[in-house]
C-alpha cells in the first residue's frame, strides 16, 4: 500500500525535496495533494508529474492562471488564505508535509492534526509560536509530528523506542554560524553578506540570518521542548562546527546517544515521509575518517543574545514566543533591507518581549493578535532608531 | 520483582563492579550464585554480603578452604573444573554474568544459554572462538546475550528496535593504543612498559597488550560479527583516540547512530544487567564542551597486522579463529615474559594460522583440540625464535 501524501508548500526547497523523494520511491508514495503561494507555473509541471487530486494556491490571481491553463482537466483547485488548510485536511491521506515558510504554516498544522493525519512538520513557527496547541491536537488525534529538520530527525532517532523517563538531557548542536568566533565588538560591524554567508548549511536568507543571531537555535530549543515533550531546563544547545552531529540525547545512565551524517536536508526529509522505515540513501554517507576531526563548545549567551531570549519566551510561554518571533521577523527583514544593524536584532526583539504581557491559554485568534502587536511595535521601534551602529 | 542474577568470575574486576551495581540497587537485582577461580576469601566476603545460594571455586585446595571456614553454613559450595558451568545453569535464575579471563568462559557461556538465562557476556573468547556455537544455543533457547564490552554496548544501543535489514555497517571505534603515531621501525623496539601503557582504558595486562596490537579490536570485529550476526565485510574498525565514541551503526538512509560517554566500564556492565532498563548512574556523564575536540583516522592494517589476522580468521571461520587467539595468547604472555618481542606476536600468530587447516563446524572438543595444537606451536616457536628484534 502506498503512503498518501499532500505537500503544503510544495514550490519551495523543502517542498521540492520531499517529491524528489517521491519520484525515487514510487512504489511507496502517491501525491494526493500539493499546495503553493502563488508559483503556479510550478504547481502545473508538479500536477503533471504526480497527479494529486486536489491544489491550492493561495494567490487568487496566481490559481485563476492555473486554472486557465489547466482548462477543466486536472485536479481540484481552491485558492485564498483558506486553501492551505484545505489541501492540509484532505480525504484519504496518510501524511501531510507542512513546508510553508513563517505563521502561515500554522493553521494547516492545526487542520491536519485535526483530521488525524500525520504530519511531516518543517515550518519552525507551527511548534514555537503555536507549540500548546499543535501538541495539544496531536494528542487529541493520535497524530503523529515528524520533524522534518536535521536537529529533531536527530533526537527523534536517539530516542527511538527508549523510554522518555530515562532522558537526563537533549543536546541540540549548531554549527555557531558565522560569527563563532567573532568578538562582541566585531559583532557591530556584521554586513548583511556576512551574516548570509552560512559556514555548513546551504539556506534561505530568513533562516540564514537567525543561524547567525543563533534565534533559530533558540526556535529549535523550543520546538524540542513541544515536540519531546520536555522542559527546557533539560535542553542544551551545543556549538560544533562542523556540522556532523546533529544532536544528541543523554540518558539516566549516563550514556548519550547522537546521531550523525553529512549536513543534507534529504536525510530528514526522508526520515519523516518513510518513518519508521529508513528507506535507501542517494546522497553521500559519513566517512569518519574522511571528517578527521569535530569540536564542540559552549555558547555564549552574552555575544549571541537571541538565545537567553528563547529560553525566556519558552519559560514565559502564552503569547510570547509568538511575540518574540514576529518581532525577529520585522528585525531580519529590515536588517537584510540594510535599515537596521545586525545588532539591533536582539535588540528590538528584547525591547518588544519586554513590552509584552503574555496571555497563557492563548487561542488562535489571541496568537494572531499577538503577532500584529508585535510586528507593529517592532516597525515602530526600526523607524524610531533607524540604522544602529 | 528481582531479578537473580549468577555471576562467574566475582571476584574479578568485571565481577566486583557488577555487585557494585547490585549493591546500588538492592531493590531490583539478587545474587543466585557465585563462581571464581581460587580467591576464596574474596568470595567468603561476597557470599557474606550477597547471601547466594550457591558458589564455585574452580581450585580444589581453595574451595576446601571456604568449606573449612564456612563450617556448614551458607550456600552449596561446588569446586573443580565443572563448577563454572554448574554455577551458570543454576535453578531460577534469570540472567548469568560470564566475566571470567579465556577459554574457561566458553562452556559456562554454553550451558547458562542452554539453560534459558540471559547471558551477561564479558568473556571474549566465547563468540571469537565458539561464536558459531554460542549463538546457536541463544537462538534455540530463545536466551539473550548481552556484550558486556563498551564497543558491543554502544551498538547494542544504536540498533535497539532498529531493524536490522536497514544496517548499512558497524563501526567499531578504537583508541588506536599507544602506539597509534608509532612507524613500523619504531615499532620493533616496543618494551612491555611502553606497550601496558594504554592512553584512555585502565585494563589487565593481557588485554592491554591486545588493545596495543589492536588484536583486542579484531576480536571485537569477530564478537560483533556473530552479536549481530553482521558479515565481516560490514564491520569497520575507525581509530578515534579519545574513546568518547564507543561505536557507531550506519543505516541504508545514510544517518549514523552513535553512542558516547566516558570511558568506563561501569556503564556497559550496568546496561546488560539492567536491559532493557536504563538504570541512573552514579559517575560523571559526557560534557562534550570539555571534551572539546574528538578525532578520528583510518586503521593502519600494515602496522597492526592483528587486525588483518582477526579478519582473516573469521572469513576461515571454523577452528581458525581459535587458533588464532590461542596462538596470541601464547605469543603475548611470552612478550610480557620477555621472551620474544612485540612485533612478534603478529608473526607467531600468523605463522601458525598458516600451518592450520580449520576445521568446519567444530565441536566444543574440536575448539579444545585445536586450542591444544595453537599453543603447542605457538611455544615451539617462541622457543626456536627467541627474542627477535
Amino acid at each position: 500500500m502506498k503512503k498518501t501524501i499532500s505537500i503544503i508548500g510544495s514550490t519551495g526547497s523543502i517542498g521540492l525535496q520531499a517529491l524528489d523523494v517521491v519520484r525515487k520511491f514510487p512504489g511507496l508514495f502517491s501525491v494526493v495533494g500539493l499546495a503553493a503561494n502563488r508559483d503556479w507555473e510550478g504547481l502545473r509541471r508538479q500536477i503533471a508529474e504526480f497527479g494529486p487530486s486536489e491544489v491550492g494556491l493561495s494567490d487568487e490571481e496566481a490559481a485563476g492562471k492555473l486554472s486557465g491553463a489547466l482548462d477543466g482537466k486536472g485536479p481540484v483547485i481552491w485558492s485564498g488564505g483558506d486553501c492551505l488548510s484545505r489541501i492540509a485536511s484532505i480525504e484519504q491521506c496518510d501524511m501531510v508535509l507542512i513546508a510553508v515558510v513563517g505563521m502561515a504554516g500554522l493553521q494547516p498544522t492545526l487542520r491536519a492534526l485535526e483530521a488525524g493525519r500525520d504530519v511531516a512538520l518543517a515550518t519552525k513557527e507551527a511548534l514555537v509560536v503555536g507549540g500548546d496547541m499543535v501538541m495539544r491536537e496531536a494528542r487529541g488525534h493520535r497524530a503523529r509530528i515528524l520533524p522534518v529538520d536535521s536537529e529533531h530527525s536527530a533526537i527523534l532517532q536517539c530516542l527511538r523506542k527508549e523510554r522518555k523517563s530515562a532522558v537526563k538531557r537533549l543536546l541540540i548542536t549548531s554549527s555557531g554560524g558565522p560569527f563563532r568566533t567573532r568578538s562582541k565588538s566585531q559583532m557591530e560591524d556584521v554586513t548583511v553578506n556576512d551574516a548570509l554567508n552560512h559556514p555548513t548549511w546551504k539556506m534561505g536568507r530568513k533562516i540564514t540570518v537567525d543561524s547567525a543571531t543563533l534565534m533559530n537555535k533558540g526556535f529549535e530549543v523550543l520546538e524540542a521542548h513541544h515536540l519531546f515533550s520536555i522542559p527546557l531546563e533539560k535542553i542544551e544547545v551545543v556549538i560544533h562546527p562542523e556540522s556532523i552531529i546533529h544532536s544528541l540525547v543523554e540518558f539516566q545512565d549516563g550514556s548519550t546517544i547522537a546521531q550523525l551524517s553529512p549536513p543534507d536536508m534529504r536525510l530528514p526529509i526522508q526520515y519523516a515521509m518513510g518513518y519508521p522505515e529508513r528507506l535507501p540513501h542517494y546522497w553521500s554517507a559519513l566517512d569518519l575518517a574522511s571528517v578527521g576531526k569535530m569540536t564542540f563548545e559552549r555558547p555564549d549567551f552574552e555575544r549571541f543574545p537571541c538565545l537567553s531570549l528563547a529560553y525566556r519566551a519558552g519559560a514565559e510561554g502564552g503569547t510570547m514566543p509568538c511575540v518574540m518571533n514576529a518581532a525577529n521577523e520585522v528585525a531580519v527583514a529590515r536588517f537584510l533591507n540594510g535599515e537596521t544593524s545586525f545588532s539591533s536584532i536582539p535588540r528590538i526583539v528584547e525591547s518588544v518581549m519586554d513590552d509584552h504581557h503574555p496571555l497563557r491559554e492563548a487561542t488562535f485568534q489571541d496568537l494572531c493578535e499577538a503577532d500584529r502587536w508585535a510586528r507593529k511595535v517592532s516597525e515602530n521601534l526600526v523607524l524610531k532608531h533607524g540604522v544602529r551602529k
